[in-house]
C-alpha cells in the first residue's frame, strides 16, 4: 500500500448466476447436482441465460434454434479464421477465439441487427388480445417497414443468403414453429415482411431472419440473440479446428506470392 | 498477378463436415432441415464433433459432461477476463474471446493434460474381455500411476479443487454413469486412483479429472475434452458478460492505486 | 471441385504496402535492406500508416506521440486484463490479444472519438492562408463545440483523467508542440476548447485529447489513431506481461469468494 | 459479503514497471516528462523491456531489430488473419488481436526456439576474456549443434526462408552487426552455425535466426523476443487492417464452395 491513505478495496460484485459453498454450487436457484442429472443441455443454456428454465414448448424451440446454427461449411469468414490460426500451431481456444473476433458488423451483426428492428417495431403497438386487430396491425407495420427500406434503397435485415434462394434452415424453423403453435408477434411480423419483400424481389427470410424473429418471440434480448449464435456456432467451429489440425500439416493461406498486385512505389 | 509465372491457386480444402449445395445443407450425412427438427442440441455436439450420432446411452452421458461445465461463478480468471473485457465496453464477441484466452495451462489444460494421462496408460494394456483380469490390470495401473507422482511430488491432474473437497460435480458425475452402468476402463482407472489418492491425502476427483475419464471412455480425443470443457462453458461466461453490460456501469478493476506496490527506480 | 462448374479462384489482393521477391523486399517504396540501416523505427512506424517518410519536424513531433502512450501503471483495464490472461498460463500472444480486446469504447476509444470531433469540425471551416482571420474561425468553432456539450450535459471527449487534475502527459505534448513551432488548426481548436473547459469546470486535456489533435495535425485518419495508440501501448503491455510471468505464481484475481454478493434465488 | 467470514482482500500488485501519482508518472525510475521530450521511441521500447536506457551502440542495434520486423507483405498467416478480421467489419483492435492468435509455434515461435537453442549453448561454455579461446569454443560448440540436428534429421531453428535464397534482412542486419563492432558470442554461434548448414545444405540464416543472436547479445530473455518480435510487426499489420478496410468491400475468403472437396457421408 502506498503512503498512509490505506483504503479497503471494494469489489464487491452482485451476481445472480452462482453462488458457490464448499461442496454446493447453486446456479439460478438449482444445485448443479440435480441440473447435471435432470436436465438437457439445452434447456441448460435457456436457464443460464434466462434465469429460468423454459416451458416445455420453449425448450422444444429453443432446442431448434441452437441446433440450426450447426455448421454452414468453411463459407463463413469466422471458420476460416478458426481454420487459418489453428493451422500456424496455435492451440485450440486461440483458434475459437480468433474466430469470434471475425464476427464483425458484417458477418454476425446481422441476428443482433434484425432482433432489434423486430423488437422495436413491435414495442411502438399497443397489442390487444384480439389476434384479429393485432394481426392487422402486424401487416400494416410490415408495409411501413418494407417501405422505409425500398425508399431508402437498403437492404431488409434477415434476407437473402449468398449461396441460397431459400436458406433451408430458415423454412425449415418457420414450419416447425407453425407447426408447434408457437407463433408470437415477432414471428407474425418476420412472416408478413416476407410476403412483401419475396413480391417485390424475390427474397425469403434467412437463418438470421428466422431466428431473431424465434428468440424474439421467446423473449431474448438483442445481445443474448449474439450469444446465442455464437454459442449454436462454436461446436463446429471446433469441429473444423481439430479436422484442421488432424488432416492439414501446412499453412493454410488465402493468398500467395502471385496473386498480390503490389501497386505502391518500386 | 506477377510477371509472368501464373499459378493456378489451390486452395483446394478436403473436409469431412458439412456440404452446402444451392438450397440445402448435408452435415456429417445428415439433412440440417431433419436435424433440426429431430435431434437434441447435445446430441448435434456430438455428432459434429465425432461424426457419428451417439447411442442412447452415449447422449445420456455426454449430456450429463455438457451440464456440469455450466458455471463456477465468478471464480475462474476465464470468467472475470470476460467480465473485465465486457466492462470496457468491447462487444460481446470480443469479450468471450477475452476468457477464452485466459484457459492457460493452469486454468483449462487440465482436462488435457488428465486425458492424455488416462488414454497413454490405458493404451499401454492389453485389455481383454474378461472384466476380471482387466480390473487387475487397472488396479495395477493405478498403483503405478500414483506413485510415479508421489515420487516426483507432483500433483496427481484431476485431483482437487480449491473451493470444495468433494467436488460435487464430480461427485454427482461419478455416481451417474456406475448407475446408468457406463463404466469403461478410463472411468475404471479413474475411481481406483482415486481411492489411493485419497487414502494418502484426503483429496478427491475434481470435475475435470471425472470428465477427462468420461470423455475418454466416450472416446473423444484429448484436444476436443478441451473444446467440450469450452462448449460447455461459454453458456455461463455469456450469461455473466451480460450481466455485467446490464448492471454495472463502471471499469471492472482487480486493482486501484492503493493496491499497487512500486519497487522500481525513483 | 465440386461437379463441373469449376472455376480459377480470384483471390487477387492489392496492395501498396510491400512488395516480396526472391531475396528482396520492398516497403512503402524502400528496399528494406536501406530502412534497416538507416532509419528510425518511429520513422519506420509512420512510413508504414501514412506510406511516406515524414519531415524531419514531422518525425520529432510524431516520436514524442508514440512516447507519450508508454504505460500508466496497472490502472487500465487492458492492462489489467493483460496480467490476468497472463496469470493463467497463456503464452504472451494470447496475453496482448486479451489486451486488445478490453480497449473498448470506454477505455481507447476516445482518441478515435476525439479525432472524429477535431477532423470534421476542422473541415466544415474553409481555411485560409491568414493565420488572423482562421484563429477567429477556429475560436468561434471552440465555443460552438463547448456549447453543444455543455447544452446536451455530455463529457467532451479528451477531457479529464481519474487520476489526474494536470495530465502530465498532455500538458508536455503541448508545450512541446509549441516550442517546437508545430500547431496545425486541430492543436489551435483543441487549446481554445480547453480554456473554454478549464474556465467552466476547471478541467484540462488528457493524453488523448493531446494527442487526437497532435495527429490529426499530422494528418491521421481517426482510425488510425486508434492504431498509433495501440503501437505506442503494447510495448508496456508485454513489459506487465513478463513481469507478471517472472514474478506471480499464481491466479490473479479481482474477486474471491468473500467479494461477491449472490442476489439470485436459492 | 458472504456470512461472517469478511477477509480484507489482498491484491496487492508488486510492480517496477511505473508508479502512478497525481499529475505525475514515473516509469522505469524516469519522469514520463522527460521521457517524452528526450528519448528515441526504439530507447523507450528498451527501457520498457530492460529496465534500463540503452547505451548509444546498444540503441543502435536494437533500432535495426525493430525496422527489420516490419513487413513482410501478405505472406504470412498473422497477416492475412488480420486482413480476413478486417473484411467481417470488426473493429481494428480485434483484428490486431486476431493476427497475434495466428502466431503459432509453427509461425513466430521461431524465433523464442532459436533464443533458447543459443542461450542455453552459450550458458554451458566457460567463457573468458580471451576471444581466441572463447572463438575455439563456439566453433566446437556449433559443429555439436549442427551435428545434433543433422543426426536427428531435423531442421536447425532459424534457418532458410520460403520466399528466399538469401533472406535480405537477415543479410542486411549480419552485415550491420560486424560493421558496428556488436559481435557477442550469440551472433559467433549463430554464424558459425551457418557457415556448417550452408556448406551441407545451401541454407543461410533467416530473420528470425539473426535477430535470435543479436537479441540474445542485446542479453533479452527469449520470451521477450517473441514480445519484440510482436512490437516489430504490429504496424505492418495495421497498415494492412487499414488498407483492407479503405479498399475493400466484400469478405475476404481463402476459398469458396468450388475449393471444396466434401469427404463426408452422404
Amino acid at each position: 500500500m502506498q503512503d498512509n491513505n490505506f483504503k479497503v478495496n471494494q469489489h464487491t460484485l452482485k451476481t445472480a448466476i452462482s453462488r458457490v459453498e464448499k461442496d454446493k454450487i447453486i446456479t439460478r436457484g438449482y444445485n448443479q447436482k440435480d441440473l447435471i442429472e435432470k436436465i438437457r443441455y439445452s434447456d441448460m443454456v435457456y436457464l443460464m441465460l434466462k434465469g429460468r428454465l423454459p416451458s416445455i414448448k420453449e425448450g422444444k424451440i429453443f432446442n431448434h434454434v441452437l441446433v440450426s446454427f450447426c455448421d454452414h461449411g468453411v463459407t463463413p469468414p469466422s471458420t476460416q479464421t478458426a481454420r487459418l490460426v489453428a493451422s500456424s500451431g496455435s492451440p485450440i481456444n486461440s483458434a475459437v477465439a480468433g474466430a469470434l473476433l471475425s464476427f464483425g458488423h458484417k458477418h454476425a451483426g446481422a441476428i443482433e441487427q434484425t432482433m432489434k428492428l423486430y423488437q422495436s417495431s413491435i414495442d411502438s403497438l399497443y397489442l390487444t388480445d384480439d389476434s384479429q386487430i393485432d394481426n392487422k396491425q402486424i401487416a400494416s407495420l410490415a408495409i411501413d417497414i418494407h417501405n422505409e427500406y425500398l425508399l431508402e434503397g437498403k437492404k431488409v435485415p434477415g434476407f437473402g443468403h449468398r449461396y441460397h434462394d431459400v436458406d433451408p434452415r430458415a423454412d425449415k424453423l418457420m414450419n416447425l414453429v407453425i407447426k408447434e403453435g408457437f407463433v408470437g408477434p415477432h414471428i407474425k411480423l418476420a412472416l408478413a415482411v416476407e410476403d412483401l419483400v419475396y413480391q417485390k424481389k424475390g427474397i425469403r427470410l434467412n437463418v438470421d431472419g428466422a431466428n431473431a424473429a424465434i428468440l424474439s418471440d421467446l423473449g431474448f434480448d438483442p445481445e443474448l440473440g449474439f450469444g446465442i449464435f455464437m454459442i449454436g456456432r462454436i461446436p463446429g467451429i471446433i469441429a473444423h479446428i481439430h479436422e484442421e489440425k488432424m488432416d492439414e500439416d501446412e499453412f493454410r493461406k488465402f493468398c500467395d506470392l502471385d496473386d498480390v498486385e503490389y501497386q505502391g512505389r518500386y
